[in-house]
């Protein structure tokens, strides 16, 4: 018999918090993350998974607390070096990181998945969670933008997120089929609750839900759906959110938010800080602290959010 | 009027010391190093030019006085992180060194020559000497042994030279071409002296040598071709060259080889350890110390070949 399982659904490093609440929260090999890889962009011939490798370090407890991105401990003379050579250097990578990129590299360029790279390096980083990637097909963000179209890298890092956001695609998310162990894990019978972490709705979670077959999968899926909010008292907790938003003609609230994943959700996660505005939601609500600053935070957060699940799920059951 | 030109060639470590003495030592610009390929290889998915490195590390003044190769002042936190992935971690790549590979390798996947690389690595680590590639094709060592046929990193690194050779072959050699820096050098006017440095004949000079059309361009240069010995008082000064003498059934003598190198040469350079074997020599000696430890020795060593080529310079006239 398995044991009840938990879905996180998250992008990068707002995400991986929320993953790691639940991953030290709930009994170990219930918790899988499906993460988004339309961030993924090859770099000086490498094969380059930012939010696949932010959650792997989070739950491996291996990423920098200083920075939020990379492995802690880190070294940087590759970079040094690399800019000494004139080589392309807006694109931060430390020594230890490289590891990870260069092996990737090597190892998809020898025939294997990625969802089989990550699965090896999440074992031997003693995650006890499984950690897949949406697809092992090619998905790429690409922002269109007032300067034109930018590779989702080239407009995150390299133009700092200053051009103005016009629209979004995920080239190749329709060909895309999520990977086994995405599909497994939301087919599962035993699985208790699907959560939508407070990752950036446009850049971090539709991705995710654009690849062919996912959001079939989650519709069919037998647990509640939660989002828990990007957004709170009229800021984005991390990242572009917010500037995008307001780009996009969206206004800067969870409502917005809620609409935006609309019938996707049994349920939304709202700060206390917002809890004025609770009256126009229509779905069932929890209101909380949202902001996760400390492990503490991540660890209440996540069981809050599990305990809101086992309340939806009646309502579930009755959509399906 | 181009200046007077001397050439060294070279293959790594041994071959650099003497290559350095000569670029400190001659006027900026006159010296050109055509350095062996063969050791080249694809590894990690990275392209790695031990030969050619080491010759820019150590005429940059970067060069890892500890270790004898890569890089000064190095942290190796790649390697670290590689192990704990599951990594290839039999071939040592420090995290500064990385760069150089990296760079390199998008480099020539982009279409660029390894020579045209080269030139600007050495033009941006300040190096006013020209360092050639003995080809821009693809050239291996490949060394047969008790074991069977293995490349030469294989042979070199990974087994520790420990297999007993049987037999040295460079394939691809036939087919390349010298780079046109290479050819440029060896056709000069101006050429003063071609100086094969004390590198393991057998697998760092014979694979340059062995380079279609480059031992036609030797014969044909203006300029006295003076060897350095690789071979004093029975031992040889660095790495596997006397047990692959011996288990080829060559005798550790300097005379096995100025034999080697046959009718290429005008002069050869005897240590003075083995001032008592020069009476077998048949062509012009210098005797004197070749054993280089300090930078003073590289230096002084450097001089006296040059000065030595200077007295040949008829004999080379008569022969040509």
């Amino acid at each position: 018999m398995s044991s009840p399982a938990v879905i996180a659904i998250s992008g990068g490093i707002g995400g991986a918090k929320l993953a790691l609440g639940l991953y030290r929260t709930l009994p170990a090999g219930t918790v899988t993350v499906i993460v988004n890889t339309g961030d993924d962009f090859d770099h000086l011939g490498l094969r380059i998974c930012p939010d696949v490798d932010t959650t792997l370090y989070t739950l491996a407890g291996l990423a920098n607390p200083e920075l939020g991105w990379g492995r802690k401990d880190e070294t940087w003379t590759f970079m040094r070096v690399l800019e000494s050579l004139g080589g392309e250097s807006w694109f931060q990578l430390g020594d230890g990181d490289l590891a990870l990129h260069v092996e990737r590299t090597r190892r998809l360029a020898a025939g294997e998945r990625l969802s089989s790279f990550v699965a090896d390096v999440a074992r031997r980083f003693g995650i006890s969670a499984d950690i897949v990637p949406m697809s092992d097909d090619p998905v790429r963000t690409r922002v269109g933008t007032a300067d034109g179209t930018l590779d989702f890298q080239d407009y995150f890092v390299r133009a700092r997120c200053e051009p103005r956001v016009t629209s979004l695609d995920f080239a190749g998310a329709l060909a895309a089929r999520p990977t086994l162990g995405a599909d497994a894990a939301l087919r599962a019978a035993s699985l208790e609750a699907i959560v939508i972490c407070p990752s950036n709705p446009y850049l971090s979670i539709d991705p995710i839900l654009a690849v062919g077959g996912m959001r079939e999968l989650l519709d069919a899926a037998s647990a509640p759906i939660i989002a828990v909010t990007p957004i709170v008292a009229g800021r984005a907790i991390k990242g572009p959110t917010a500037k995008i938003m307001r780009e996009l003609g969206v206004p800067l609230t969870p409502l917005s938010v809620l609409r935006h994943y609309g019938t996707l959700l049994d349920g939304f996660v709202l700060d206390e800080r917002d809890r004025n505005d609770s009256s126009a939601f229509e779905c069932p609500l929890l209101i909380t602290d949202t902001v996760m600053k400390t492990l503490e935070d991540r660890e209440r957060l996540a069981r809050e959010v599990i305990e809101f699940a086992a309340s939806l799920r009646g309502r579930r059951a009755a959509r399906t």
